[in-house]
């Protein structure tokens, strides 16, 4: 059997892929700001066999859809939305197993700044934390943090390729293995405290990092970019790669092309992680769980969802009747786009049926059953689209979860797809299985660099 | 009888204000890397009387002491050193009353992106966060974030009025009191999130904020620089002062000159608490609290202290012989500095003196006595220096503290100086009675900005 690596997706927000379910009594997503919300849902995910918490993260508002930011106001999509590395440390403090990935962007902090931020992480994790690489899609952000527009998509990723190097050389290479004595006075050899020396042409870093080693050094680095570009640079940094799509077969593509690309690297294609992301309803009793997802979609706000659509999108449906076909949608981009959120590309929806659609899970897709024919649907996407596990988004917080840890996991367990929890805690890395235990793998591109006067320092 | 105000002094490293001491059995600072190293010191804090624990920061490394950082790494000054905004809520999460202050440089971030760091803090701590503002004073943080040299010291802090301008709009003025209605449907009213539209010359955020507002929307202010516009500064945005000095008669002038400069920006100038930074090693017997000062003194590092002193003072001291008299010290600055950690500024010091002088407490004074002798100086500074309260240095992590929370504290209560902790918590503007209650006070700099097309929220 094939291991299943189990994620929980959430954000630092009351609404996340899921438009207006707040207002339900059974959803305690307004609880976002209290810390008490956060420790209860690490602690249940742990407790549960979760292998990690995901943060997504965004800097800016959702406002193509009607040209303005009001109808996420009003339905609270992604906005407001608080930063999601601060409560890590309280969630780590509650829990003893559970990993912890954020969403940072590359592109409106430095590299100096923010590779401190992790590797303080991963301390007070003790290397129990990852990073999910940005570079910010937003043009409500860009021009809030410096920026007159957005960078152009392509040149964010040459930009976010050096601010990595930058990174893995503060992380990797700066702090000898054997910097730290401790002993006799002596903290640290400064003689094995080295300078970087980086001099690109987005980055100037002269200096030695701030921190000492911690767990991981580098985070457990993750991406989730689906465009050539963001393959190309997954391939070359990522351990593990988040995918959506409708259904396995769609997404078999995707992974096929993403493994192309790692060994195109120069890796081994497996040995990066893929994992999908969906939303899943599970109840003992199947007609249960269908009937929660009726339920859901009837009381969620549509055009919340048309809000989340057109920030992904860049398509305003606003101004259409209900009921208009989606015929309107003629060039390939916003085609390309509305694919992405229906099964069947060939059937004509309209504005409601998409919205109703998109209201629940976003744009990937939703499975709602009894524990048995969840999990053979998770082990049909896991062969037929050769995933390596599951990125769960909630309708209900923590409604979802409970579900999922309750009658979900012990499935899959009695499959042996998910392991037991081992004694002892490790790391994010070695629990996920992507480098040389605590450590990135050989052949990772951080060990092609190297910084002034010194070789490279092994990973073993 | 004056209310005292007690912080607790520290930093996310190993040595911070004490040179080597992390060397002791007595010290447990190597541990800064453990989350129960800070919950606990938070825990104790809280449970023993403090009002709030200070985090120090910076972003850079002491390289005047013989040309390199050598030195501090060897010793550990400041260096290793983490982030000090991520263990905060763990240890909020561990804690009822305690208040947090965080040191976060105007220099090497956007505003947007901090105001909505502080605003997710001030969340998780249910209003229990402060911001120390600093601007960045080495040259080795400055060439490593993007900027080949240090911004002048007068215009660092020009930037950073506008800096803490664009946080007021976004904290104060971006969303109405009334904005968030979380009930039928709506979540919040997108008429009463507003743009802030600001354009000015160091930044442009014409956008709205994307945080709701928190229990105390701004955190509270704090604030250190001690040189003319480092005091403009203070007096037109700082609610508590740091200071530091020798002698309570010496930084009575500073204090003198901070509230005449608050009263000529129109506040109330004891509207401004100040707090001035010392190390109190407190034993129930006087002699055993001398003979462990002496003990401390004997077993610090002497390199180090001087590696600290030339990183504040950029004088290097690492040429000259341990018993070489300190005369060549010739320029006014020099002195000037020089004049910072001695008492007696017509004696000649040797190098040795004030390496030894340096090495327990920094450039504080050092107390070192029983309780009684200990709360009588105490008063003496407060009455003398008219300082509000004391930002307490440890030598030994959490030894100084312990002894102060379990030997000082119960007699500053029984002196009415300290209050007995208030059943419910609060926040720490109302703890420290800065404010109008959880809020700016009436008069603050945040309440003469606007943004577009409203009128400024009052505070009340």
């Amino acid at each position: 059997m094939t291991r299943m690596i189990l994620s929980a997706f959430a954000m630092s927000c009351v609404g996340h892929q899921s438009a207006g379910v707040w207002n339900r009594d059974d959803d305690a997503s307004t609880r976002y700001t209290d810390l008490d919300h956060w420790t209860g849902l690490a602690r249940l995910l742990d407790d549960g066999g979760f292998d990690a918490l995901f943060l997504a993260d965004v800097l800016g508002t959702y406002d193509v859809y009607g040209g303005s930011r009001d109808e996420a106001v009003r339905s609270a999509i992604q906005v407001p939305v608080n930063d999601p590395i601060l409560a890590v440390s309280a969630m780590a403090a509650a829990t003893t197993h559970l990993g912890f990935g954020v969403t940072v962007s590359t592109t409106y902090e430095q590299p100096y700044a923010l590779a401190r931020r992790m590797t303080t992480l991963d301390h007070l994790t003790r290397g129990r934390i990852g990073w999910n690489v940005v570079t910010g899609y937003l043009d409500s952000a860009a021009k809030n943090l410096g920026f007159t527009t957005q960078i152009p998509h392509d040149t964010r990723y040459d930009i976010a390729d050096e601010y990595l190097d930058v990174c893995y050389k503060l992380w990797e290479h700066s702090w000898a293995e054997d910097a730290v004595i401790r002993a006799g006075g002596v903290y640290a050899d400064p003689a094995k405290v080295r300078d970087i020396g980086h001099l690109g042409e987005h980055y100037t870093v002269p200096g030695a990092f701030l921190c000492e080693p911690s767990p991981q050094r580098t985070p457990v680095v993750f991406q989730a970019g689906a465009s050539p570009r963001g393959r190309r640079f997954a391939a070359r940094h990522a351990e593990a790669v988040f995918v959506i799509g409708p259904t396995p077969e769609a997404v078999r593509g995707t992974v096929d092309a993403l493994r192309a690309e790692v060994a195109a690297a120069g890796r081994d294609p497996h040995s990066v992680k893929v994992i999908a992301g969906l939303t899943a309803i599970v109840r003992p009793d199947a007609s249960e769980a269908r009937a929660l997802l009726d339920d859901y979609r009837a009381s969620a706000s549509t055009t919340g969802a048309l809000a989340l659509f057109g920030g992904w999108t860049g398509v305003d449906l606003s101004g259409l009747p209900g009921d208009a076909p989606l015929t309107h949608v003629t060039t390939d981009a916003n085609r390309s786009a509305l694919d992405l959120f229906t099964r069947d590309a060939d059937r004509t929806w309209t504005v409601d049926e998409l919205a109703r659609f998109v209201s629940i899970g976003g744009r990937g897709p939703v499975l709602a059953g009894d524990p048995i024919t969840v999990a053979d649907e998770l082990q049909r996407w896991q062969e037929t689209a050769g995933v390596d596990g599951f990125n769960f988004m909630y309708v209900t917080m923590p409604g979802t979860f409970e579900d999922l840890t309750e009658h979900l996991v012990p499935e899959l367990r009695r499959r042996g797809l998910v392991p037991d929890r081992p004694a002892e805690p490790g790391t994010l890395r070695e629990r996920l299985g992507t480098g040389d235990g605590a450590r990135l793998p050989a052949g990772h591109r951080a060990w092609d660099l190297t910084i002034p006067a010194t070789e490279p320092v092994s990973p073993g």
